[in-house]
């Protein structure tokens, strides 16, 4: 088993999960796309909004985290989704990841009861860590309240560092809401709470306030570049870097992303399997994705190709 | 195993779930509760909203419910909830309790993902009726849009319905908006499809047009008076029996609703383990306790006292 030193950071990407035809998840499938993030210089924020993990039993979660290590693919590069409604699942994912020596984990707030307090919030979190028991826990909270309804507030985190300074390590803010997220680099950054945007459009502001990089979607098709900008944010060229980098974004932006981040990865890798998902997610139209690969190719939008894809597997 | 025959209908409660001091859910006082319910003339809407159903793993609810069936309490009058976000969960407790012969199972759409498409929804709920596979499966249709931000519309279940007549038996509306209830009324109860709104304050109203009963969350604590309504809705005291429900249903509803439910339990059962939650739900204050009670006992409230609660056990 691992342990964890280092915190991890960059940018990592909420990898999409592929599906066989009778809806499983695809093991194969999902390891080579992981070996290609990583390749990349992205780590794995499994069992995301966008990989479709709440569609995901936790067993399911389990076995394939399992399958993964038993893969070679490193753990420390691993920040995996285990925030569920129940808190017995949370617990049980949560300690499994650690045990397996994931950096950390990805946490959303229990998201089923709507309105509730930062007391229970705060409850539900502590709950967690009590039972897992891990020192080398570390806890990365999950602000996506367009999903999730349930936002995690500058009172909660400040209310958590104080109880649990070593585990509770950062968050990921999907809120889509840059005066949010510089609430919370402007708050926490300074002492070492690591701050990560949900999208590469905010990476370049976020580094220059003391964030530690981000969590994206499009990581999962346009890695090299949004990764590329981390490790050269303070060079001349970082604002045309941002810029390149959000038209892509904007133009997956303009669709369903789970589906058209699917539907661009069976495009470019020339395998319609990848196009599969979990209900009550839906595929795009044919019209769509003729749109969206048109519009991909009218910028010259670089996502390896075919040949490249199939060299990492 | 049994077989439905008939369909339930009338009074339900989603029960609320008693957990002992660490949390774990507490066999004993659930099996007392539902006694307690039956006894009344209540059916058993186990792992609602109101049971913390989600706050609960898959795992919790299989065994609870296999204990309370070996504890002799009756599966024809439960219609447990079982709908998850993980569709791989929603088809093992489906099957689960189907197999064990329950009336039938509340049904939540997968609930994280918003905006979801009735598409998306009519392939949930699809291919859940084809992973379970059980002609006797009955599946009421669980629509609230506060808490699940998921709604069933009235063309989604015009598709479920032709597609699985036999099987998709009703709805329960949690809206809290008569206009949308009655919309369901309109279009499917003639064709027996059982609506049943998500509090007592509809009863006779949805009674009256052809509705199926109620499934109420303060059935929890008032069953008798609202299953006579049930009852006697036809007679002539029923109008004012209905303003008689309303009174101790709006007392409840100035608090939270599923703390307020606990603490009048462990206040007039003289039991303060009732009042135990799971995060992220928190308990009422001190403050609130003392002034929930006086307003229940201001109206003459009648929750049965101690004594007779100690006799059901």
């Amino acid at each position: 088993m691992a342990v964890n030193t280092e915190r991890i950071t960059g940018v990592l990407s909420p990898v999409v999960t592929p599906f066989t035809a009778d809806l499983s998840p695809d093991l194969e499938r999902l390891v080579k796309q992981c070996r290609w993030l990583i390749t990349h210089g992205v780590g794995l924020a499994i069992f995301g909004t966008t990989s479709e993990g709440n569609s995901l039993a936790v067993d399911e979660k389990i076995e394939l985290l399992d399958r993964l290590v038993s893969c070679d693919v490193d753990p420390s590069r691993m920040m995996p989704g285990t925030g569920c409604s129940a808190l017995t699942d949370t617990v049980r994912l949560t300690a499994h990841a650690t045990k397996l020596g994931c950096a950390g984990v990805l946490m959303l707030p229990p998201f089923y009861y709507k309105g509730v307090s930062d007391e229970g919030l705060f409850r539900s979190f502590a709950e967690v860590i009590e039972r897992v028991g891990e020192s080398r826990l570390r806890i990365y909270l999950y602000n996506i309240p367009p999903v999730s309804q349930v936002a995690i507030t500058v009172p909660l985190i400040e209310r958590l560092l104080k109880a649990y300074p070593d585990t509770v390590a950062g968050v990921k803010d999907s809120s889509g809401d840059w005066d949010n997220t510089r609430s919370y680099l402007d708050n926490f950054a300074a002492e070492g709470f690591d701050v990560f945007p949900g999208s590469e459009t905010f990476l370049l502001q976020c580094m220059r306030q003391g964030g530690a990089g981000c969590i994206s979607a499009t990581a999962n098709v346009n890695p090299g570049p949004i990764a590329r900008l981390f490790a050269t944010w303070q060079s001349a060229d970082a604002d045309t870097q941002q810029l390149r980098l959000n038209e892509v974004r904007n133009i997956f932006a303009k669709y369903p992303m789970i589906p058209a981040l699917k539907a661009a990865i069976a495009h470019y890798s020339r395998d319609g399997a990848w196009g599969n998902l979990r209900p009550p997610l839906v595929e795009l139209t044919r019209e769509q994705v003729d749109s969206l690969i048109s519009e991909l190719d009218g910028v010259g939008f670089g996502m390896p190709q075919p040949e490249e894809r199939r060299f990492v597997s």
